[in-house]
């Protein structure tokens, strides 16, 4: 198996520096969409052998050096008990938000084996397939209880911001509730056979500092802290790019960088002794070749100074996204960091 | 007329920190409400009676020290030649949105005075009323370009970004053009009397450093040095606090900070020479008022490092938030600060 991506994770010496891209596995390869095209979306999330097939994908096409299950931050939420739909317009719609005492002590902590087998069942086709490792995820505790406070996506989060500034309690017993599931989830695809995990928290940049450190970090400690040593831990806090002192307090082995700051700055802020991963642009793949290239070259200098880098985008890869620009960064990525 | 919110722009000292909001004049106030509910959005922008009723509401509710002009962004872009409407459900549209050199070679630069004169006969109406300073505006160019290309907000900002990275000089040309119109609009709103100017760069946290520096930047730092020294300038680039050296580069006498980041990290970022203007959460007003007196105290504390502070939010204020607590704000900020 290529474990350039492991060693990385680890701060370990790699002959070059290992790339994949989030969301890798979707809407801009034609082979996935040829899949897609026959179950919907929740659908293919739930069979594991076309959940499998799209995850290999990218592997093959682009040549990434890691793998990351396809599937969905909400996908844990539905067996919680809450009626999840996929709209092609609005996105994710969680019928029934959670708003009161009632609803929060109603959530079940979901057993993964038994709530969501078709993850376990994916991960176990795919360490026997794939040649390159198995990134397992999920949403982090503060994202997740996004959504299922809003009901789906947001502008602004009120309904969150006032769950946690008029009724911290009962925030903090939804969030307890949803990092065990969190917990319960990551355990059983590590069970599985996952290489490594990753924590997406996606609206983590709607928190100022100071609320971040109150009402989202302590979940995700909990969570870093139960794994830590296990398989590499990888957080990403989106948007968070003006407070990574406080995001490196996670413990996470590897902190994912969005394209908001100078990846220079990000390792002069966090220091020597954590991983970073990041951080281009994704619309920098409507660019040229060359200005693909330039921006590789610029993001591989700019991450020296780190304990280790891993090459990705500073946000998913857009459905748009056209496929050989997605290759040419790939290989920009290899040939540009090999000694 | 109360000149503490000009005294704090030079960096003088002041006997307390000044404060206003963004959008302090809009939707969560009935007041605003009932003048609004005779006229749709566009037309209250050109009836200046109107506009100076709704941009005085604040300065006698809220007790704020200094008035913003009731306008938008966009108003400057309609007699550049392009249809503007404000859809309840949608926002802005702006109608065959420019993507080619034909569009942008159409586009008309304003003459502010015949073209937008009821934003200098607000202003007229405005100086005489006021006891307070009153605030011009215009929208950066970087902003109002993508709303210029993409025809109304956007998610991923695409086209705008093809356009700069495909083709850098017809980009170019549009940014030359809306810079000219920004000039322009700004000196006349000068030559009204406003007595200082802010300059919303509402998308430039859309760019990654490296990008804002070559695509956005360069058309600031012209608008700043043709006005430094008139009026104090203010430049609020958010989402920008990653790479607030970078904002530092426009050359604004204030910058305005999101609350994304801690204004003390802020300061030490930026130096002792330059003011800066924030931070708090717009969320925060929906929570208790000792959580809001908290936020202002640790705010004010924060800043002290600064040239100067003027105390705002992080971002506009929504149109949900109870009156109340905005004032509670307003009185937090100046209670505390008083020596």
């Amino acid at each position: 198996m290529n474990d350039t991506f492991l060693k990385a994770c680890r701060g370990e010496k790699t002959d070059y520096t290992p790339v994949w891209l989030m969301r890798q596995a979707g809407r801009y390869l034609p082979e996935y969409q040829k899949v897609r095209s026959k179950v919907d979306f929740l659908t293919l999330c739930k069979t594991p052998e076309l959940a499998a097939e799209v995850t290999i994908q990218p592997v093959d096409i682009l040549k990434v050096d890691v793998a990351i299950l396809f599937s969905d931050i909400l996908v844990p939420i539905e067996p919680m008990g809450m009626k999840l739909e996929f709209s092609e317009s609005k996105g994710p719609i969680l019928y029934d938000p959670i708003r009161n005492d009632i609803a929060v002590s109603k959530l079940r902590k979901i057993k993964s084996e038994e709530d969501v087998p078709f993850v376990m069942e994916a991960i176990k086709i795919l360490v026997k397939k794939l040649n390159v490792p198995l990134i397992g995820f999920s949403g982090a505790p503060f994202t997740l209880a996004t959504y299922m406070i809003e009901g789906g996506s947001s502008k602004n989060f009120i309904n969150t911001k006032k769950m946690m500034f008029q009724t911290p309690d009962l925030y903090a017993k939804l969030m307890d509730k949803i990092t065990d599931t969190v917990i319960n989830y990551l355990q059983a695809q590590i069970d599985a056979g996952v290489h490594a995990i990753q924590v997406f928290d996606s609206w983590a940049g709607i928190l100022s500092p100071y609320d971040f450190e109150r009402y989202a970090l302590p979940y995700v400690q909990r969570i870093v802290s139960t794994f830590k040593g296990k398989v590499p831990v990888i957080y990403f806090a989106f948007n968070g790019s003006a407070m990574l002192k406080k995001v490196k307090q996670s413990g996470a082995d590897v902190l994912g960088i969005d394209w908001r700051i100078d990846i220079s700055d990000a390792v002069n802020s966090l220091g020597n002794d954590v991983v970073v991963q990041g951080n281009l642009d994704p619309c920098v793949l409507f660019g040229t070749k060359d200005l693909i290239r330039e921006g590789v070259s610029q993001i591989l200098q700019g991450a020296k100074g780190a304990k280790g880098h891993i090459f990705n985008l500073g946000h998913g890869i857009l459905p748009e996204t056209p496929v050989e620009n997605a290759i040419a960064m790939v290989e920009a990525v290899h040939e540009l960091s090999a000694k």
